[in-house]
């Protein structure tokens, strides 16, 4: 089955409200380019092409997104467009998307909201999960871990499956900063990132046997589904019913089918705006501007306007975001809390 | 003469590019509403009262500041307006003034960019120079020194002029920080802000003997001047000939008939973005939001925003503005250098 399509699975679900006000519910995080000059969403569509092996994507997403997506898919026609009618969390969108494809398809399961600046070794590890994937694996692309982040689950390595990956020992759930440190230093585990490789048979066995009420609810939402075009409708009532849980927690902890393939991509979550600053070329200062901006006596500062110049002296740290009607100003460690701010939390 | 007028004499210069960008050249520093609902401009006016036995005032500004000083000026058809045909320092200002004064009355020179906290405490200053002046003093209203501050001149005391005040014994200049210690320990320095009452008669004699050309030119100036109402022109040409030096070097250093009287009047020069702040009421954290404002674990945060939201975490002694087409973002130390901004030098 070396020949069954690869298929990418990109979902688009979240909101971005810890990149506000740049991201805003109308405009999120996806749909912006935050780094260079595609967008999030057009740079994982554009890291599966058909030249590289892969067939056209599949996109999971709400129907507040549809308008977006139309707009930034290289081929709307070409693509499939799932329009989830609630949110119900990535094993059901995954589910969703597995029962449209054959059985012997692989998917590509990628978030659309992250940055990756390799995107060749992206498409190496890619490759390589999925000939695992063939063999009967659920794969993990893996983060190769270079500092001891609380902000990200971790996979541990377990035997070598050939030259091609690992058995997955464990999934580890976000660690405080001494059993991160202490992962660091094993040098065994790397960095879960939500991107995955799934025979579409295998994952939907898996499913069925950890998750069942998961599966019943997408498939039945799946065949009282209805088509426009490209796009497809999963019927809402039905879809309604499934569990709101993560592909983590419901198929990859309990599976004994999990693997990982190891990626050293560049690859980074755009979790934050000292996330994004940290994706972004930076000055010898390590300042980085986008918009008009006049720094004096500054280090470390990130500047993105939509319009007003922003003149900054003496600052260290400090991201410094202007959006419309909203001025957004942070240290570099306060930008975890944007998403709690009354702007962000109320749009 | 103890019935002779009390004259303000209001002069209106400055551009306050510190302040910018609520500053502009537009709308400069005396005419925004810094501290409290009236602008610095109309609490300097609102200072010297008819009631409080000060004559209507005489302000000496330049052409584009007319239309604010008519809008704010308390009564516009009862003062007096005159009109620099070119920016010459104080010293040829208050030469204008003096010369369409008569000569028993007593100016009290005021800039009309400074705030001060206790109006009444500036009143009984104000009386008690007045009658200094009319002794035949050139009288600063120096301000009780509070800390080693290296941004203004000082003035330190002589011997005591009866109950009123003291001969001044010497004007420094700007110090450095060491000789400013020096200044405050000695306890017999106060600083120079620029607020004197001087004998017209006297001023003039004093000009006449030290700074000759500055009151030739000011009064051929004002011989072919001519009047509109209320306000007054000196001719152009003659005024442009008056050196251009403040009445500090011009006549107080060199005269031997200075005086000072002590104020302790809650006064600010609103010299920066963080002298406004200490100028302002603040929560117990020291933050000071004008405008819409969200801070997060901030201390000592100015913000100041004439429109958009500014959400604010983490940060400490910083200072947001925000103004239209220009957002600043300043350390409270590097507040001292946005007159040095591109957008404040080039307005």
């Amino acid at each position: 089955m070396s020949d069954s399509p690869i298929v990418p699975v990109i979902l688009c679900g979240g909101s971005g409200t810890r990149l506000w006000p740049r991201s805003r519910a109308a405009k999120p995080k996806p749909f912006l380019p935050l780094v260079g000059d595609s967008t999030l969403f057009e740079a994982t569509v554009a890291r599966c092409t058909p030249e590289a092996g892969f067939a056209p994507p599949v996109v999971v997403t709400g129907a507040a997104h549809v308008t977006h997506i139309e707009a930034q898919l290289a081929d709307p026609a070409g693509s499939q467009v799932i329009v989830e009618p609630s949110a119900r969390n990535t094993a059901a969108a995954i589910a969703l998307a597995a029962l449209r494809l054959p059985a012997d398809a692989v998917m590509l399961v990628c978030p659309s909201d992250h940055h990756i600046a390799d995107p060749a070794a992206f498409r190496g590890a890619a490759l390589a999960a999925a000939q695992l994937a063939r063999q009967g694996w659920l794969v993990s692309i893996a983060i190769a871990a270079t500092a001891p982040e609380t902000g990200f689950g971790y996979l541990q390595r377990g035997e070598a499956l050939g030259d091609l990956g690992f058995r997955t020992a464990r999934f580890v759930e976000k660690p405080d900063l001494a059993r991160a440190q202490q992962f660091i230093a094993a040098g065994t585990y790397a960095w879960n990132g939500g991107i995955f490789a799934f025979p579409v048979g295998g994952f939907l066995r898996e499913l069925e046997e950890h998750a069942p009420a998961i599966l019943t609810a997408a498939r039945r939402a799946v065949e009282a589904g209805r088509s426009d075009g490209h796009l497809f409708f999963p019927a809402s009532g039905n879809f309604a019913a499934a569990p709101s849980i993560s592909v983590d927690y419901a198929v990859m902890e309990p599976t004994a089918h999990k693997a990982m393939v190891l990626a050293d991509m560049g690859w980074s979550d755009i979790g934050s705006w000292d996330a994004l600053h940290s994706a972004l070329p930076r000055d010898a200062a390590g300042n980085s501007c986008k918009g008009r901006a006049e720094l004096v006596d500054c280090r470390n500062v990130l500047v993105d306007s939509d319009g007003p110049r922003v003149s900054a002296i003496g600052l260290e740290d400090v991201v410094i975001v202007v959006d419309g009607d909203e001025v957004l100003v942070t240290t570099h460690a306060g930008a975890q809390l944007v998403g709690k701010l009354p702007g962000a939390a109320n749009q």
